[in-house]
Order: C-alpha cells, then sequence, then structure tokens
C-alpha cells in the first residue's frame, strides 16, 4: 500500500496526516501556526512538521510517495504557484519548490475546498456517486465539485466559487466586493446575522434567554435552537435561511447537476431539521422538477478530515 | 471532405442545412411547421425536408454522414429519448429511430442552446477560445458550455440551466417555477417588461412616441434607442438591465470561468452601447477581480445558422 503525507493549511492552524491511496487517514498531527504574516516561517513549520509526521507515524519511509497540500486560496495549478492567500498572506508564493526541496518528495497543490470535496467524494458522503459538489457553510461559503473521480476547478482553473453568484440583487455587501451574494445570506456568519437582527427586533424571542441577553453570544445553533422550543423569532429564522440556500443551491443545481449536493460546516450538523425542509424546497426549484429527479442535498461525513483527506489523494 | 445534414427545430419552423465537417453551412433551407401539437407529423416533415436538403444540396450523397439534430428541449443524451420539448409537445420521444428508419442516416440529437454553443466555439466568435459558455438573451435565457472541443452539459446531463440561478430572491415569477431567476431580469422579455414599466411611470419619455403610444410596441431596442437620443427614462431602464446582466454573467464565470462569454439573441447586437458598459461591470464583479483577469463577454457572430453549425457538428 502507497501513501502520502497531507497538509491542511490554515491560517491558525496546520493539519498534517499520512492518507493511503484508499482514502484512509491513517495518521494525523497538528501544528499551530507561529506567524501567519510570514510565508517563508510558514512553509519551513509545514516542511518540518511534515517530515516529524513521517517519522513518527510508523509507516515505511519508502512507502510514503509525495505530498498533498490543501491552501486557502487561488492556486494556478497543482505545481502552484499560489496566487493569493490572503489569511496567510501569500502572494505568488512558489509554495512547491520550497517544500519539495526541504522534504524530498514531490509535491501538489489544492485548494482546500476543492480538497474537502475530494476527501467526501473517496471516502465520505460522496463514496456511492460519480459527482458531487460540497458545499461548506462557515464563515463564508466554500465550494468544490468531483466528477468521474475528478476535481472540476472550472474550465480554466479559478472556478468554483459556488458563494459569489447573485441571490439578492444588490443585497448585502459581500467581502468579494459583490452586493448579494449567497455567501452574505447562505453562509453560518450570515444565519449568526440573521439571528441577531431578530432577536433586536423581536425583544419577547427566547433568543435573547438563548444568548444570556448578549447577542454576540448568538451562534449558528440559536436560531436552530429556539425554533425547536417553539420560538417564532427563530422558527421564522430559520425557514428564511432555509429559503436562501434552496434559492442558491438549486440554481447551482441547474448549472452543474451533479448526483449529489454535500453540505459541510457546522450548520450542516443540524441535521434533519435542516436537511428535511431543505430538500422539499430544492426540489421544487430545479428545474423541470416533475421530469427529472433533483439530487439530494446531505451532510458531510469526514468533518475536518476532508480536507486532509482529500489533500492526500492530490498525487495518486 | 464529409458532411453532414442539420436540422435546428424550432416550434415554428425547421431549419435544415448541409454543414462540412469544418463547420462551414454550405447549404441552408426551411420548411414551415404544419402541426406542431403533433410529434410524428413534424418528424415526418424534418425526415422529409432532410431528404429533400440532400437531393438539393449540390453535394455526393455519399458524403453526408449522418443527421444532426437541435431540438428545444430536454434530452437524455446524443441517441435521446427527448425527454421533453414543450413548445413542440414531445414528451418522452424516439426521434432517433424515427429518423434514423426514414432518412438512413445515423442521427444525433443536441439541445438547440448546446448546438449554438458548439456553432460558436468552432465557427464563430469561439473560434480563438479554449472554452466558452454561450448566453442568448431571447424569450427567456438560453445557454451551452464547450471546454476544449467539448461540450459541457452538467456532469450528469440536464446541467447548462444559465437562466435558472437566482438573480433576485423571491422576484419575479418565472416559467420554471421558480422565482426571480437571472431570466426574468436578463433575458429580451424581460428588457421588454422593464421597458413598459418604466414607460408607464413616465409619461414624459421618449418611449412614448417611440412606440406610437401602443406598450405593446416595445421591442427589445425601444430603451436603448430612446437612451441614445438622451431620453433619462430610457438611460435608467438601460442601466439596469445591464446592471441584472453583470450580475449574472459575473456568477456564471465565478462558477465556469470560461475564457469567454459570447452573448447571443437580438439584444447582444446593441454592441457597444451594451457590451462595453457590461463588460466594465462584469470586470469588477468576478471573484479576485484585482487579480485574475476575467474573461470578455462578447457577441455572437453566426446568428442564426449557429445552432445549425453546432448541430452539424454533433457526429464528428
Amino acid at each position: 500500500m502507497k501513501y502520502s503525507a497531507a497538509i491542511d493549511l490554515g491560517g491558525t492552524n496546520i493539519g498534517i496526516g499520512i492518507v493511503s491511496e484508499e482514502g484512509e487517514l491513517v495518521f494525523k498531527t497538528s501544528v499551530p501556526v507561529e506567524d501567519n504574516k510570514n510565508p517563508e516561517a510558514l512553509l519551513t513549520q509545514m516542511a518540518e512538521g511534515t517530515k516529524k509526521c513521517i517519522e513518527d507515524c510508523g509507516i515505511e519511509k519508502e512507502n510514503i510517495v509525495f505530498v498533498g497540500v490543501g491552501v486557502p486560496g487561488l492556486i494556478e495549478g497543482p505545481k502552484g504557484p499560489v496566487i493569493l492567500a490572503a489569511n496567510i498572506n501569500w502572494h505568488n508564493v512558489d509554495a512547491v519548490s520550497f517544500l519539495e526541496e526541504k522534504i524530498g518528495l514531490p509535491v501538489y497543490l489544492g485548494n482546500d475546498a476543492d480538497c474537502a470535496a475530494i476527501g467526501e467524494y473517496h471516502s465520505g458522503s460522496g463514496k456511492q456517486f460519480k459527482s458531487l459538489i460540497m458545499i461548506t457553510l462557515g464563515t463564508g461559503i466554500g465550494g468544490g465539485a468531483v466528477a468521474n473521480g475528478k476535481l472540476f476547478p472550472g474550465f480554466n482553473g479559478f472556478g468554483g466559487e459556488y458563494g459569489h453568484i447573485p441571490l439578492v440583487h444588490n443585497g448585502v455587501q459581500c467581502a468579494c466586493g459583490r452586493k448579494g451574494c449567497f455567501e452574505v445570506y447562505g453562509s453560518a456568519n450570515a444565519l449568526k446575522r440573521e439571528t441577531r437582527e431578530a432577536a433586536e427586533q423581536h425583544p419577547e424571542s427566547l433568543i435573547w434567554e438563548m444568548c444570556e441577553g448578549d447577542l454576540d453570544n448568538i451562534g449558528g445553533r440559536t436560531a436552530f435552537d429556539a425554533a425547536d422550543q417553539g420560538d417564532e423569532t427563530g422558527k421564522a429564522v430559520v425557514e428564511q435561511y432555509i429559503d436562501y440556500l434552496a434559492d442558491g443551491i438549486s440554481g447551482i443545481i441547474n448549472m452543474f447537476r451533479p448526483e449529489v449536493i454535500v453540505l459541510g460546516g457546522g450548520v450542516s450538523n443540524q441535521g434533519a431539521s435542516l436537511l428535511d425542509p431543505l430538500n422539499e424546497k430544492v426540489e421544487k426549484l430545479c428545474v423541470a422538477s416533475d421530469t427529472i429527479t433533483a439530487p439530494k442535498v446531505v451532510k458531510a461525513t469526514l468533518g475536518n478530515s476532508a480536507g486532509i483527506i482529500g489533500a492526500g489523494l492530490l498525487g495518486f
């Protein structure tokens, strides 16, 4: 059996693991980022952490055949350069040459959201499907598509920005420069904002009790928890949020028709209270819904490991 | 040189032509549809029209090697069946078997918008590019994508519904069942509706003169013509329309990143007064616009011939 070393690069933490060619994560460790403003320092930490991981993992060195790296940014291709990764201050960084020299193995890069999609496709919720789009609801909306075993990064690279399609023309300002993107209505951050705004308008809502009178305590679960207890404000926020999600996701389906949509991020842990009404709406909103069955929206199953598993499959 | 017979099937007219393997339309004729409610009658007309076209075109019969058909509907694959083509009352019609038996040549089907995209890719505005998305602004918004010489119909067929992504959440009702689709703000019909509504609110507008006091005379050019003459209402309609187009098109670019967007339909004939401000807006609305150059939006050049040329290339 062949293995890879895999890096899931974040702004505060470097996840490192060993992944088998069958997509199993057999060893996992992590290193806190010391200085996310200094690209060379971060690359050095990545190289040293990877070498230590290879030493410690108990797998024979000659069976570890490459290093895969999931990067939170725009990449020219699997050999780089990383054109832009704002959270770690990378601008046109040739990560591959640096890491290959320090580690002594071939290095392949992937976008982190793309890596998560590859992970779920091979080892998670996408296992029995030929194509999927993974949509991760977090600070923003990340996404990746895999079809017939291959990543679909758009026709020309740089595609797959599923969070940055219109949803509310001239709506809330998005960090990308646009207004009213899917991301500013469908992300976990958007859900928190909508929950806060609804609480401000409804002093009688249970949400106030749940956040102990401090709106900064509102999380992605607060509205769902309030709704579960029968709170009308919570119910309205949840219904509106699912409405936004259904509009965006069905639009993505109308263009790509993957066999399944895999939902990641903390919000997806709401399970049936999110997925049942969401699927009901998505089904109605897909083109020709009375003639062609719409793909189901399901929960991602690998959690944080999806990205590291996907990175570890980049070179197989 | 090999040739194909190609059919561009519409609800009122059957365009038939002979296309060379190099994508040149060398002969063209058309037959008015006698009964668009009767699938077998229409198929018979198609078969007879094609046989007559092959007789009349002056090309040796043995050099015409297949028949390509662009169908305004949902198709299971190049050999059919046609699942749904509402305008011609087709539901699960096995057009290939019928036509192959009557004509005696292999038959390949394609969606009509996909055929137009193939035509522009090989012989029109897409010639020097490796990938394109063609967006046709008509009654609705049709679209097709071609990358590296191959049609991209979505991962699982039935994709490419570029008109049916969200644009205005809970906006104007769309024929597809959704609300606020790109199509109901970006199509030629949408432009006419917005022009009519603006004229109703602005009795002083030149639009009234141009439509001779009858709002039913408003066409896709009316607002552009009024704007050209300095009419404020016309200018506002045009600016708003271009705003909608830019929002939708940049969203599509963010997902697919084709090398070029080709705009078809009558509205695209506005030329620079549409394309210059549109490109300026699209450029700003694409993700990472300060780092990656956005693809240009250009006018389709083949007009009605795009669909027939694309159909004629389905089997080469």
